[in-house]
């Protein structure tokens, strides 16, 4: 068979294991499939003699960075080292010598991608990305290629597992956050400072990533409205299963005449939309378009194998390129420069418990509020008495501008009668 | 901008049309991918006069396809005209003359791909097809490219909408097969002539193709066992229902050390599966893989707009290979000969309806012939006096070998005490 080509892989820790060992175990596939083996020519690892989950030929493994960048016979090479710092340093000095990179950081990508585009282009080779949302799910390229006929009008994921399994736990076995949260963390499903992701911040950086393609203009983290579901109480999460919702930490990315609008939120859905029915630690990203219609992509959104599967479909597309001197062939699709909208400009509806004193005329003054800002309300779904002298009160509103709500709501914390504006989350999935 | 690639047509039914609106639709926002625009340089039609639903420029329209293939400056043909007959022979005249083509015809490369491939390799140019499969939904590319790290084990999908409407109607609804069938005639989403929908041919053709990308083997249409959905009752669906399963025709490949399985036929699924959630027209796709576990597709896999998504971004892709010298940049990939099981060697677990006489010692003789073929009982699920004389034995069998359900269900045939074996369906989608 034909000589092989060689891949130099950045980091041996989960990803990079599941890197190792996938190329091994299917090595004989793929070589069909490329006509033509892969190699892994050096693995950068922090530590020589560190104990590691699998046989790796130590003589692969090196300390120097510069080993591995000026040998001109590796010529894709794999990041799977993660973090912003010397992640970034070492893709922009592939890229600069002339060798496609695969990396599966979304925290580098959704804060720098433009930068690692423009140099990606400047060189003619490849920055290819699959694995940094939604772990083994294919939804880059799909939504950059099989999609490219499409104007994209939205994108809605479930791009975090962490908060994915909390909230399942939370609903099904009806848990507090943190006692399922501290579970999660003894599971390894949880991180030992789950900051990043119950905040999040994870599915930020996955929706300013996916947003970008999707709208054909440059979205970065710091462009994303977040908010994480360490508010959310078992009582909201009853009522939404009451009501006909699941309670998901949702990421929307929306096109309209205004702009975009990108926010990770935790969020009802309706339990017949596709995506309330994905639980535990499972991803789905739905995305729509003006032909397609309605399109999911589901699967597990991390892990050792899964990321290393959508890694190694890029290193195959890597190495294709590679032979047919098509490198650089799909490049950066930001070709527009886009307004972003501000929060307060967008429209949902919302459901709202509120903590009021028990007596008459409560919700008429409450109502009259919401009226004067414009704030329509659909239903009083509840209205109990909680004591001789509270009582809870839960609404959902029609769309409204966030704004508008947000004025609504600072009236009525000052409002005698509001003892508490309990909890506001948002709804949606449900007929725009 | 740059010179335009021109582009033929081969047919204005329903999903040329959607080509063509498409193509002028979203035409400003694929140049700017391309870097050059797309243009429609002829498209066949039978009757230059007939009246459209689009307005079309005249002179594009051409009943001579040798006008068409001799157009030095026409490289990519997309054909949407159907059939296996003249589809074929302008398929082939298209490769030959080192034109891409794009095709959405599954009942032309269910049954003649390996030739169709072959032109396409011979000649250097693109065969692309992810139209064929669920309309709109991206499928043979991610299963294709970016799964292409895994060894698949198994792809089960719903993959004909006609069918899987008429099942949630009768879900929903309790209406038999027949009263359903009418009314998805009238509304237009079963055809006068259902036959190829309802009998499962056309979902088979479907799975030919997914089978042959997801194991590398070449699978025909010939090859696929088939059974459609016109024997089942709501009965049946009442019972699958309370035993928490849906019912769906599903598509099903599956390799094992034995060989491959590719069957098309109503099952039960149970209700936490993705896909029992997948209703009314809407597809669905499964696929397994030994790296990235479970993944899943969804989306609409007929009409006329998504289908042209999946045709334009079949035709984008063709563009950009003729722009980068990378035509027949992917070619067919079955580089095995792998055995096909026969339908008896299939291993799956069935509900079983059966009208007895009811009278003492019943169930005992028949236990006692699926004992002697080894087909095992995990639950009696009912057992109920019809009238005086007769009861209902509702079963379900653990995993078992088809041949032996079916000798063992001859024998109950023949059986004084057995009045009718009134269903049997295969349940799917637990745990193999």
């Amino acid at each position: 068979m034909a000589k092989s080509i060689k891949i130099g892989i950045l980091g041996l820790g989960t990803v990079g294991t599941g890197v190792v060992k996938l190329l091994e175990q299917n090595g004989d596939i793929i070589a069909q499939k490329l006509g033509q083996p892969l190699k892994i020519s050096h693995i950068l690892v922090r530590d020589l003699n560190r104990k590691r989950d699998i046989d790796v030929d130590p003589n692969l493994l090196t300390t120097d960075p510069e080993k591995i960048f000026s040998d001109p016979e590796t010529n894709i090479i794999v990041e799977v080292m993660g973090g912003v710092g010397a992640a970034k340093e070492y893709i922009l000095k592939s890229l600069k010598r002339g060798k496609s990179v695969v990396t599966a950081n979304k925290d580098l990508l959704a804060l720098h991608g433009k930068e690692l585009f423009n140099a990606s282009e400047t060189h003619g080779v490849d920055l290819l990305f699959e694995a940094s949302v939604g772990g083994g799910i294919p939804i880059i390229h799909p939504l950059k290629e099989c999609l490219a006929g499409n104007r994209i009008r939205k994108v809605m994921g479930i791009v975090n597992g962490t908060t994915n399994y909390i909230l399942t736990k939370m609903t099904r076995e009806g848990r507090s956050f943190s006692d399922v949260l501290e579970e999660a963390k003894s599971l390894g499903y949880a991180e030992a400072d789950p900051t990043s992701d119950i905040e999040g911040d994870d599915a930020a950086r996955k929706m300013a990533i996916l947003a970008s393609i999707a709208f054909g203009t440059r979205i970065t983290y710091h462009d994303v409205y977040r908010q994480g579901i360490s508010n959310l109480t078992v009582e909201d999460i009853n009522y939404a299963n009451d009501l006909g919702y699941a309670v998901k930490l949702l990421g929307i990315a929306r096109e309209d005449e205004d702009g975009i609008e990108v926010r990770v939120h935790p969020a009802f859905v309706p339990l017949k939309h596709p995506l309330a029915a994905v639980s535990d630690v499972f991803n789905a990203v739905f995305v729509e378009g003006d032909a397609v219609g309605e399109t999911m992509f589901y699967g597990r959104g991390a892990g050792s194998m899964p990321t290393a599967s959508a890694v190694v479909g890029d290193i195959i597309e890597a190495a294709r390129n590679f032979q047919h001197h098509d490198r650089g062939r799909i490049t950066c699709t930001c070709f527009y420069d886009k307004p972003i909208k501000p929060m307060g400009a967008v429209v949902t509806k919302y459901y709202l418990r509120l903590i009021v004193k028990d007596e008459p005329g409560v919700l008429a003054s409450i109502a009259g509020v919401f009226g004067e800002r414009e704030v329509s309300l659909a239903s009083v779904v509840q209205e109990r008495a909680l004591n001789s002298s509270a009582a809870e009160l839960v609404l959902i509103t029609h769309h409204v501008r966030e704004q508008n709500l947000q004025d609504a709501l600072k009236i009525l914390a000052d409002l005698p009668v509001v003892k508490q504006i309990a909890s506001v989350v948002r709804v949606e999935g449900g007929e725009d």
